[in-house]
């Protein structure tokens, strides 16, 4: 059927969408989310129908995706006729009936994914089915080395190639802007690409933008780590195993993610990582709420590792409170690079110095640990952390006084005396992010106490800094809501833990979903 | 946040959608398919954001659903903020982990959907969770009373009210166009909603259609059944249920009716039917497969019934081969009027009066499928419909010879001697599709033979009508695909039925949706 080309101006961040009347789609035969093979001269594309009523007759509505590879111009006749399923259909079905899918379907699955010929519906069956069906360690072999397959890879020449990564959960996390600068100084390679936030207050790359620009093309991560050892760059630009990123279009709404391994383990694969560090922080308010989850994920790690010839070694870490004091991208920047200068909270400074060293241990090196603390305290690593920034384009002289905190701020104190029982991880995170953070660099929380601390009446608990009176009034709503900080006489004073509401709230959303 | 609108012109056909730029969807939080709240003057609307890439910034592009309700005039200035998360999201996520949902929480759920606050993400992770979870009968009590809550519902003055559905997947079924007549002659109000086809080549409404309009208000329904006892109405514009419309859009992508047994309880409730014959053909190429498969889902629609005060008897229906000769709207139409007339198919025949039989034999009459035979026989069948031809707006005099069919035809003929041995239901629908059902009223398959039935070679097995001759040809090429009769010298001379393809056929759609 030839049809009038309407340009929508809409970009839709990279699906395939055309817009159609019904009266039209139904003489083709389509429904909504059917595709479409629309033919104009030499080019050809497939792409998914949005049926619409009321709009104008005889004509093909088409998302700027669609032009850039149809280059129709607006009211040009090009012919549409309904395309042929994909195959991967099939596949996502049989996983849909709960059948184990083969090596070769789940490779068509992610690249009809990364080529956008699913719609949302069938993404979202998709991973709904993963979800609940479960899936093999085969299935997560093929579906990493898939997402691996459809992006880019990068290829260092100083071999081997070191990695870490948090599968996240616990707010101010800063652990990687020391890890990364320990383990270069020490001679190794270590290129580390980063997420931004999705549901935290702050990603690694988030963090690190206060300092340098992390949205490196292909050329100046090389070049820096080249120069450095390193780099903390942003993977989002990057292209590499981009199926994830479509991937948790779909997860984040629905709140699961069981594309957690294949996720994770794709981007290491992608830039080649021969030795990774994975750390799961686990607590009840982290990702990991048990040591025994903490384990059996663990050995999906390594088993999966093993058959991507990768060597990981996994580390639980406590993950019952806040890393260090700062949560929001400005403050972590701060209180990391103060550690990296000498003055670091002692649950920081462990956390990276035991991550280093299993880093260290793997290459050979006997008292890991002990390697990355003489690292820390001998300048070295502020020295390399330097020498990123300077690399990445930022200033190599700044100073942690020099980094930019929010003016508005309030500060929570304690009503009781006592010492701090617990602290709620989530609610912290929920605090920051009311507060603007991570989109306001320089908003958070700021903690005056942690687990174990005594506390006077009156004492300063935590800071919250925001970037608006408005943000600022809210963020300590939800605070006061939220209490997320226990302080009792002794322990077992207070034994309520908590209430079920007979309604749900559904304005919190607990779920962690990092990268 | 103030943006200034954009309107985009599009009707989504019911969703209310929000493009926005991603940087603002970025500083105002929020993700693709999360939902905003839209302030203007004092219109308040939620809707869900599309969020889009190069799309103007500081702008809210708005479909025509959100401007219905919003009444912004473009260039205008709205106020933007993130909505909070339905409450029915928590519950659905509660089906995805495994939980039985409780009445209220469905209750929410389907009003969700029905006032559009889910996206097809969360509506396709909704339905894929209800088919791989299974429901159980409180559930499905839960969901069909909300059906009908949040949709119309009728209520005429002669009671009681009967009705007869059929889940269909047997092509040809034209079965309803006799059995709204007997029974409506027998004095008895029988108010017939039906639908267009979705994968099939003809809905009972596109039959009717042929002969009449079926598009009929309320009142015109009305109207027709206090004149006829009965009408023969498409229920699309009735609102009745129209939940059901909305999970049928995700359904049909899928492949899958989890909802089969609310969605057409809710429908017969809606229209407050209190006794109602339910047909299950039954045989390898249709919905329902083996005897066992359908006595299992007669239970249900019994219980289901007696949840709902209906009174329901189920009736097993040889499924193996289409019913009647003609596939396709007006071929079907002409062959019900034929039989209407006395010259109708024995199994046609003999399907209509056991299924009014059972109607009959409800209502407390002995023999009930004898009597429906003599009202066939005795014309009553005949005026009663040409009654309600005339109530809905058609010609009641039409005769089958006046009914329009296609010229562009093929006669496909047998290549060997024998008998018919088996016919392929699911082929010959694909094949009728091909040839332009439901679309093409005039399209279809008329069969010359049917199981059983002696062949020569060269017999016409049956012949193809199309509107055009390029459909014409793309349907014969498919017809020798496909292979949809087998004849054979005597059983057994034929063993093998199918082969297993290497690689999937994709364009096969095998899954039917009718309601």
């Amino acid at each position: 059927m030839e049809l009038r080309v309407k340009l929508l101006g809409i970009r839709s961040g990279g699906k395939q969408i055309i817009v159609i009347d019904d009266e039209y789609a139904s003489r083709l035969g389509i429904h909504s989310s059917d595709r479409v093979e629309i033919t104009h001269k030499q080019q050809n594309v497939i792409a998914i129908a949005n049926v619409a009523t009321d709009f104008p007759k005889k004509t093909l509505g088409i998302y700027e995706e669609v032009q850039d590879k149809l280059k129709a111009q607006e009211g040009e006749m090009v012919q549409v006729r309904p395309a042929e399923r994909p195959e991967s259909l099939a596949y996502i079905r049989d996983k849909l009936m709960g059948r184990k899918l083969l090596a070769p379907e789940i490779k068509m699955i992610v690249r009809d994914v990364v080529e956008r010929h699913l719609s949302d519906i069938e993404l979202a069956s998709f991973v709904t089915s993963l979800y609940i069906r479960g899936t093999s360690m085969d299935e997560v072999e093929a579906l990493t080395k898939a997402m691996v397959e459809t992006g880019q890879t990068l290829d260092f020449d100083k071999k081997p190639i070191l990695d870490k990564h948090s599968i996240g959960g616990v707010p101010g996390d800063k652990t990687t802007l020391l890890v990364i600068p320990i383990v270069a100084a020490a001679g190794f390679t270590i290129p580390k690409t980063s997420s931004r936030a999705i549901t935290s207050p702050a990603g690694t790359a988030d963090r690190m933008e206060v300092l340098c620009p992390v949205d490196l093309t292909i050329e100046e991560m090389r070049d820096t780590v080249k120069k450095t050892n390193a780099c903390i760059a942003w993977g989002g630009t990057l292209e590499l195993a981009p199926a994830d990123d479509l991937f948790i279009q779909v997860e984040y709404p629905l709140s699961i993610d069981p594309l957690l391994l294949p996720s994770i383990m794709s981007k290491k694969k992608a830039i080649g990582a021969d030795y990774v560090v994975i750390d799961i922080p686990t607590g009840r308010g982290a990702k990991i709420k048990t040591i025994g989850e903490a384990h059996a994920l663990a050995q999906e790690f390594i088993e999966l590792g093993k058959r991507l010839d990768m060597h990981i070694q996994c580390a639980v870490t406590f993950g019952e409170q806040p890393i260090g004091y700062g949560i929001g991208p400005a403050l972590e920047a701060r209180e990391a690079l103060s550690a990296l200068i000498g003055d670091g909270p002692i649950d920081l400074v462990n956390k990276a110095a035991s991550l280093a060293g299993l880093l260290f241990e793997m290459m050979g090196v006997k008292d890991g640990t002990q390697k990355a603390k003489d690292i820390l305290e001998s300048g070295e690593a502020e020295k390399k952390f330097r020498e990123i920034i300077a690399a990445q384009g930022g200033d190599p002289d700044v100073q942690p006084e020099g980094i930019k905190i929010e003016k508005e701020t309030v500060e929570i104190r304690s009503e009781e005396k006592g010492r701090i029982q617990w602290i709620n991880n989530r609610a912290m995170a929920q605090i920051a992010r009311e507060a603007g953070a991570p989109k306001t660099r320089g908003a958070g929380v700021l903690l005056s106490k942690k687990l174990g601390d005594k506390v006077a009446e009156g004492d300063i608990l935590y800071t919250i800094f925001s970037g608006s009176a408005q943000k600022l009034e809210s963020s300590v709503t939800l605070a006061e809501n939220l209490n997320p900080i226990g302080v009792t006489g002794k322990f077992g004073e207070k034994m309520l833990v908590d209430r079920i509401p007979t309604k749900k709230i559904s304005r919190e959303k607990p779920f962690i979903l990092e990268r």
